[in-house]
């Protein structure tokens, strides 16, 4: 039947999305992977940014899958989740729109953040903190490196204490007005336009 | 009891947003409280922005409640709705935490808007489209002016063609994804960003 049939589609989708996990504990099959990732993107037309978008403090699966289509759209290299369980959930795949079939996801737990964090500072990327602190860089100011990792903070508690001190940088984002705080998918939304922004006009400039 | 008295604090809460509603038909009632809400924002030391959001076409109230809050956030002069009744709905209410308590909120229905959006122009405000269009400039290379009205597209048939002639220009947001394009919430929060980024830059350079 057409019922039948439709979800025959929908596992084989959901097999397709199992296999574009990037495990990053295991080396050699993530470098693997990685490179037929930006392989795939570059065969569809895609640019190759250095650009990680790191959600696994986030627990909403609404803010997830909002983040993970923005992701997609302005190409981040990896999209970095607490648990890969929420690419099941109904409200992250209703905001996801399926971009998380086109966007490497990568599992790293909470409790796995300080070892991801030092081990992509290994790789060559600054450690980018979207938190207000005494010390951020005002968003109108910063100027973002090509390999940028984006950390953004919990809905209710920021980034916790004992990983600001694993950062390179906080960045915060002017706001005005009495309510508190932007809705951490917006101000991921803003970092990760900034940074694109910012590579067009240095790609023109070359 | 306690119960009943939080009732009664929600009640006066009601009111209260209710006369923070502004005709925009009546010009002389609709000044004085533009004056009145002005003032007030003077007093809580937010700036005085000119930029009017148009959500008149968009029909979620998920994203209506996340546009009412980014642009209290980022100190815009209104927010425009097709209907006020949106402010009653619970989805709206989860996602502006309050906002609306704090921006001027106008009522434009659909079928109003080319009128408003004629009287806005007599009023020195550029109406600012926000749709990918042959002749739309790429947000990169767009200079907002002081005065700017950002209309924002319905979230399946963007902006209707007989309303495309009314507008001054378009901006697009570059995008390079494979999923086609932004959720309309973040379009229009890019925009706002970008238009208060500009203006944080230019009164810098004075």
């Amino acid at each position: 039947t057409g019922s039948h049939s439709a979800e025959a589609d929908s596992q084989t989708e959901w097999t397709d999305v199992q296999k574009k996990i990037i495990p990053w504990k295991n080396s050699t099959p993530s470098l693997d992977l990685e490179m037929a990732f930006q392989d795939r993107a570059a065969k569809l037309g895609k640019s190759n940014s250095r650009l990680i978008v790191v959600a696994s403090l986030i627990d909403k699966p609404t803010n997830l899958g909002g983040l993970c289509r923005t992701s997609e759209i302005f190409g981040a290299s990896a999209l970095v989740v607490g648990s890969l369980h929420y690419i099941q959930d109904k409200q992250f795949q209703h905001l996801s729109v399926s971009a998380e079939q086109w966007l490497p996801l990568v599992e790293v737990k909470p409790s796995q953040l300080v070892d991801y964090l030092q081990q992509k500072k290994t790789e060559g990327y600054t450690i980018i903190g979207v938190e207000q602190t005494a010390k951020s860089f005002d968003l109108t100011e910063y100027c973002f490196p090509e390999k940028s990792l984006l950390l953004l903070g919990n809905e209710h508690e920021g980034i916790p204490a004992n990983l600001i001190h694993h950062l390179d940088v906080c960045v915060e984002i002017p706001q005005q007005g009495i309510i508190r705080s932007l809705n951490v998918h917006v101000s991921g939304a803003l970092l990760i336009w900034e940074y694109t922004r910012q590579q067009v006009i240095k790609q023109k400039q070359q």
